[in-house]
Formats: structure tokens, C-alpha cells, sequence
């Protein structure tokens, strides 16, 4: 199964492809789509969707892995992410990619086991349970990468649940 | 100038199509595109993309008036209706068509001519300047026609101060 794990921004959308087979889980890319400041929101946004079609078209991934939004203080921010998450899930699902959805909690409790892990720790096991010599960079494609073995591991106990 | 006015929603989409020529608006067609609830977000927007887009096609608009978006206390909500503002917005650039937003205040000046007027004045002068017999329905279609009204009253107004 190939998981395209998804950290939603307008500026920065993180992107981490992953190959998981029987519980085991492998870094195949990732990367970031950035879109310039200064170019109007719309134009920014269609550049997300032609570029996240690309992705698609390149890796056909199975599923998209994606953190549900939380508000912070920054509305204006927030109203920018929101607005590109859309553009991503609608993207996704018009090119036959089924979308999950985790809270930040489920990702640590994923990948460290403890739903109030560290960022630092997120970093750290990602990198090792993926076999990998650095933390993927930038800090927005390592956090799509933590998002996809989140469902990697999340659907593989699951499975064994059934 | 054909004018599309968009007030966003993840269930509800209304639209309000205006032909403006010289300060006089024609109302061509308004509505709404509705989502089922039930189905899961990245499908209903999917739903929006595709009717926006044979709006756009069937109707030509020059431009786009919509409203920025505020955050009111419901936060799941705006969420939703943030992610399919950014489909919308998309939609728009990747036709071609110009976007142009407005504060609900600058549409109240401009139908009215009293920025804190209230909605039920709107409806009212929106149903007067475009000469129809009611205001239209429903609600969300209303709105938008109004925001397409004030794009074509400060269209012509700046017009005037060049």
C-alpha cells in the first residue's frame, strides 16, 4: 500500500510517499510544494492543485494521510490552511485517493506510542523506524512523513484487530 | 461585465449572476449548489469544484465577488466552509476569472449606502436597484446576488474617480 502523508499550508504543503507491506514501512519521497507570497491566494491555490495532481500522477498513491485542523491564535493563518486543505482533499478525492485524517494525538501515539510525545521525539522515531541516516527536510515534508507512518502503523493494528 | 457573486459554504453554495453596464445591473440567473450531508467532505467538495466550474462554462463570468471570511464561535464550521472558499477560489483562477472580495460592511455600503445597515435592508435594496419582484431565495443565493451587486456599485465608482 503507498501512503501519501500530507501537512496542509498555502506557503508550504509537506509532502512524504511511503511503501508499508506487512507492518514494515519505507520512505519512497518527500518534498515540499511551496508557493510564492506575493501571488494572489487564488493563483497560489491552483498551483497547490496542479502540483499535488502531479504527485499523484507520478506516485498513485492508495490512501492520503492528513492532520485534522485545529485553530490556533493566527486566523488569518488559519483561514489560509483551511482554504488549501481544501483544494488537497478535493484533489485527492477527484483522482480516486481515499483521504484518513488524524489528530495530532493519534500521529504520536502512532509512531511514539505516547500521545503526548514531543515533537523532537515525532522527529526521531519517524526517522528510525524508517531506517532513515537524517530527519527529512523541511520540517513541513518530515511532518507529512510522521502523518503517513501514522496511518501505516494505525491500519496495520487494524487489521491485526480484526 | 458579467459578474459572479459567490457566497461560500460547504453545504449550501449560493450564486448570483449580474450583467452590469453604466451603473445598471440585470440580475441573469442566481441559486444555489447544494451538498448532501452524510458525504464525506473531500467528495461534497469535489461537488462544488465540478457544478462551480459548469457555471463558470455555461455563463462566461468577466469576474468573482465573494466575501472575506470572518471566523464566528462555531470553529468546526468555519473550517468547512474555509476549505470550500479555497476550492472556490481555485476554481475561479484556473478559469480565468478574477476574483475581487469584499467585507460584509463594504457590501452594506455599497447596496445601501450605511455600512452597518441591517440584512434585511440589503435584501430590500438588492431587490429594488435590480427591479425584481422578490428577493431571491434562498437565503444564500440572496447574499450572493448582493455581493455581486456591490462589486458592480464599486466597480462603477471607482470607474468614476479615475
Amino acid at each position: 500500500m503507498k501512503i501519501l502523508g500530507i501537512d496542509p499550508g498555502y506557503a508550504i504543503v509537506g509532502f512524504g510517499i511511503l511503501e508499508a507491506q506487512r507492518g514494515q514501512a519505507r520512505l519512497v519521497r518527500c518534498g515540499a510544494i511551496n508557493t510564492p507570497a506575493g501571488v494572489p491566494m487564488p493563483r497560489r491555490l491552483v498551483q497547490i492543485q496542479e502540483d499535488l495532481e502531479t504527485l499523484i500522477h507520478t506516485f498513485s498513491p492508495d490512501v492520503m494521510a492528513i492532520e485534522e485542523l485545529f485553530f490556533n491564535t493566527n486566523v488569518t493563518t488559519a483561514i489560509g490552511v483551511a482554504q488549501a486543505r481544501g483544494v488537497i482533499l478535493m484533489t485527492a478525492a477527484k483522482l480516486g485517493v481515499e483521504v484518513f485524517e488524524y489528530t495530532p494525538s493519534q500521529v504520536k501515539q502512532a509512531v511514539v506510542g505516547y500521545g503526548k510525545a514531543e515533537k523532537h521525539q515525532v522527529m526521531e522515531m519517524t526517522r528510525r523506524l524508517l531506517g532513515l541516516a537524517a530527519v527529512p527536510k523541511p520540517d513541513d515534508a518530515a511532518d507529512a512523513v510522521a502523518i503517513a507512518l501514522c496511518h501505516a502503523r494505525s491500519h496495520t493494528s487494524r487489521l491485526r484487530r480484526l
